[in-house]
């Protein structure tokens, strides 16, 4: 029994989100002079970098799923419920949820961002997206069931539709998509498909910006774009999606694509909570916060990661960028300043530190840069690999993404390749 | 591009469902002299003898799910299609599909065996089961919900209500899931969920006959007890489930058991087609075949596995045991059998070679009999774990089985106790 938690005096703070911030903010306050209930809607923190290579069958979902319990249960003072927060009573220091009602002294929202289809209701409806784990799965049933259709397919034409996918955004998680699926054309249809022509499957990559990885040096975003290339991925850059019904992408070059796979990677936006002030939430759906976390209009309401937007950095006007490092390195500052502000102390300013970004496009094939080094390629591709495994929970999620990269690596397959998910959304 | 499939003027074999015996089947007839079709509706076989670790978090779904098309790729004579059947026209001679017509020369029906609920429309919409990777993946989410709201239950009597799991029949699936059961009771309750007490869950195995194991000696039957009774499993024998009504399971004793969670294993039933004879369907909905598996009124149409009764073995005169090596040692006489038939020559008449059966019922506890030799505990544990590595298809999928079993073995976790589908059972 927890008897730590329940006959501890100190002051109670609850944590919405298990993400990344929330994840290392329950890590930095383990067994420290705090009680500590962490909400999430899930039993487990996803770890999303990694959800692209799920959507293409390299990884199950138990490589990149932790259990939050398993972290929890290690915390004397930290408790985690499964529940889905319905609304924020800021008067009354109560959280509403969907198993009752949870009081606090100070509550941290963790949130986190959701995709943002900029409120084109018909695009939310027929696009795929990779947020969550069953976004993911449901992704790799589509592809899957795509290429069993593709195979009873009789015309060429038809098949070269239904072997369409389109990615737009050519931030890391398109980049990343779009390789993931021109490997997968490149060894999975030849091997498996034997049947089908693997020049009928087409990989189309849309964005809006004049490059790709924008956030990256022009340096990088060439070879990116160049590894995109070599892998027959059909890039268009500034090049707008206006719509898509299910069937049809129609660009703002006046262009359409036919396809019955459209995945949406071109925009996020924070995830925010009924009850909230409106006044408090700034662009993008983020919280708007001091330099130590605190919500606009709140004493006791503080927002770290990607659903809070900090301007106080003059190298960033609009807020850090949604990057899981915000994140984490938010909660580690909070995780002091939070007894800071309990004794009445001044808060210490949040700077960020980037250390870098990097990205991978298929075999041998990534980007990297760090304190201005820069590196393309090979080396960047095991780095790249190297540290995400290094940043992956728990010692039996890197052993099973570790052998999954092995046995791909050798196999030049996708071993997961299983439809474990009824697929409903042609059929609404 | 298969061109031997579509090329070769030999006759044309339909078989119907990649399960043991179909799938043992293409294996024999690779690259003979015969055209071949596999049909399943999905795109993957599946290792059943293994479900029950899936539902209870030891094994993700990758390790007991196999492409179908990774073994039918290697077959030149071999064409798989995902399908759902809907209609066998005998007469002339074509299988109707959710992906069209397909004409046949011969055909086998390898469609296996499903749930058998005995009518009752109640229990099956109430209750879980355990043939299908869905199945285990919503008992296992069905599992993990029950622990997370007994934990934010206030009262223990509701708790306890929350955390009853009933088993119903004491047959190898029914005695394995309740003895995974009581493992998690046991480790995952205590180290995952501190702040619930243990005690509060309790696992019920229901079986109508005297013992459970009731196909095994009576020894291997009253250690498999044992076994279950040192777990902390409630047995009740010669007992039988009346009905459940999603809250209540009612007993032929007059006694009501208080649960949310029923799995029932107490009977299978043989999958049958539309459009066959219905005069053709036996006893337990099994076709009834011939000693070379023709099913009766038919000369091209075949049964094999689960889905046939074959009365003539004076030893099975109710047909053979629905497991696994049946189907196998029937798809093997089938393969050399089928080249008799198309010659028009004798065929062999089928024997089976009961090789024995095992068991088990938690760690370091199985029971096993083999060729008159009976063996129970730690040898016969390990025996078992050796003997479904072996029988997995594919080295990815053991050496994935091999490593989540020395997993949980050392860290006496369940390490995939993540909820990932929706959960809709109780909100219907």
């Amino acid at each position: 029994m927890k008897d730590t938690f329940y006959t501890l005096k100190s002051p109670h703070l609850v944590i919405i989100g298990g993400g990344f911030a929330g994840l290392e903010l329950v890590k930095q306050l383990k067994n420290k002079d705090i009680r500590v209930t962490l909400l999430d809607k899930n039993n487990y923190h996803t770890f999303q970098p990694l959800l692209y290579q799920v959507a293409s069958g390299g990884l199950g979902p138990d490589g990149i799923a932790y259990p939050l319990r398993k972290i929890v249960s290690t915390c004397q003072n930290v408790i985690f419920r499964m529940a889905k927060v319905l609304e924020v009573q800021t008067t009354e220091n109560i959280v509403k949820t969907s198993i009752g009602d949870i009081s606090y002294d100070y509550l941290v929202i963790a949130t986190g961002s959701t995709t943002n289809f900029f409120g084109n209701e018909q695009l939310e409806k027929a696009s795929m997206q990779l947020k969550t784990v069953p976004d993911a799965l449901d992704l790799r049933s589509d592809i899957l069931q795509e290429f069993e259709k593709a195979v009873h397919t009789l015309t060429t034409d038809e098949k070269k539709r239904i072997l369409n996918f389109v990615v737009v955004g050519g931030g890391p998680t398109g980049v990343e998509t779009a390789g993931a699926l021109a490997e997968m054309k490149k060894n999975v249809l030849p091997a498996d498909y034997k049947e089908l022509d693997p020049e009928c499957m087409q990989v189309h990559l849309i964005e809006s910006a004049p490059r790709v990885l924008a956030t990256f040096s022009e340096q990088s975003s060439a070879k990116a774009l160049k590894f995109l290339h070599e892998l027959g991925v059909k890039v268009q850059l500034n090049v707008q999606v206006k719509n898509y019904d299910g069937h049809v992408v129609q660009l703002s070059t006046g262009e359409e694509l036919q396809t019955e796979t459209v995945v949406w990677s071109a925009g996020v936006k924070g995830i925010s909570i009924p009850g909230m002030d409106p006044a408090s939430l700034g662009r993008g759906n983020r919280y708007k916060v001091n330099a130590s976390n605190l919500v606009d209009g709140y004493t006791n309401i503080f927002a770290v990661g990607d659903v809070a937007a900090m301007t106080t950095d003059a190298k960033y006007p609009n807020g850090h960028p949604m990057v899981a490092p915000v994140g984490v390195q938010q909660a580690r500052l909070f995780s002091k300043n939070i007894f800071r502000i309990i004794k009445g102390e001044k808060t210490e300013e949040f700077r960020y530190f980037d250390k870098g970004s990097m990205a991978t496009v298929g075999r041998h094939k990534a980007v990297l840069e760090a304190f201005g080094f820069r590196m393309q390629g090979y080396i960047a591709w095991l780095a790249w690999m190297l540290l995400h495994l290094m940043l992956l929970v728990g010692f039996r999620n890197r052993m099973v993404v570790f052998i999954n990269w092995m046995w791909n690596y050798l196999s030049y397959q996708r071993a997961i390749r299983i439809i474990t998910r009824p697929f409903v959304r042609h059929e609404q």
